[in-house]
């Protein structure tokens, strides 16, 4: 069977969308939808990407994550480099549709490109901490994780950085 | 203190953008950066949404979420209308800062405008589920609560629904 034979349904009424069963995903202006991607066992948030049309028909088809990468422009089944597949879970989506959640174990333990376990790695000081820490509205991050999974340029190689300036 | 006092700094490297303790936000052309939620206790994902430079600097100062609505095209206030504000407990950024996590408590215990806990209450089958459950490349979606926390109607009377068909 082929990708495409996964339908989304028009997008109707706003009890269709929020109420119903039928899965009709909203794509932007880019002909993209937000995905969200957390482990399923600790509940860490690991990353957060994008899917275009075929990238969320193969997650559901193959149960492994499948995104659109913005900075390479073309689908990216996650892993495929590195060998950090993401088994999905449950595959949630919003109220509204433009998101969806996936709920994932990954083989190696590791979904960020710069080797850790999570791409959220560091925390911004917010609150009491913030009037506590900033000095004229200059802020720290705080690294909550130091120890690399893996070493990128060993995984990555040459290959390009993902991240835009 | 305005909020305009805390300071954003300009993204000049990769390494200082990926690892270090420099808060650098990349805002996209429309001037938002994702923001994604979860509830502190349970892990569980709430919302996603968006903040501009304003929802981010006033989230931080004050502890509490501030998103920007893009349905409403202004800052929002999370649970100014409906009393579930979020407490962050914890503010996370990711490796390439386009992306923050905020792990909150809310109020009220509920975070989705159509009265249930969390946004994500439908599940779509993945993998064997699809393979099992498809008819024609048609799915139906899941509910995984079906408990509302609260009636909408009631909580935000004729405001008009945030979702974009």
């Amino acid at each position: 069977m082929s990708d495409s034979a996964i339908r989304f349904n028009e997008r109707t009424s706003i009890e269709q969308v929020e109420e119903s069963t039928e899965l009709a995903p909203r794509f932007d202006e880019r002909g993209l939808i937000t995905a969200v991607t957390t482990d399923a066992q600790s509940g860490e948030l690991l990353m957060q990407g994008y899917m275009n049309t075929e990238a969320l028909r193969l997650t559901i088809m193959t149960g492994e994550a499948h995104y659109y990468s913005r900075s390479r422009q073309a689908l990216w089944h996650k892993g495929s480099t590195s060998g950090l597949v993401q088994k999905v879970e449950q595959l949630l989506i919003d109220d509204d549709q433009d998101c969806v959640w996936l709920r994932v174990n990954v083989a190696g333990g590791a979904s960020c490109h710069v080797g850790y376990r999570s791409c959220f790695y560091r925390q911004i000081p917010v609150g009491r901490e913030f009037t506590a820490r900033q000095h004229q509205g200059q802020i720290e991050l705080e690294f909550t994780d130091t120890d690399k999974v893996f070493d990128p340029a060993e995984v990555y190689g040459d290959a390009p950085n993902p991240t835009i300036l």
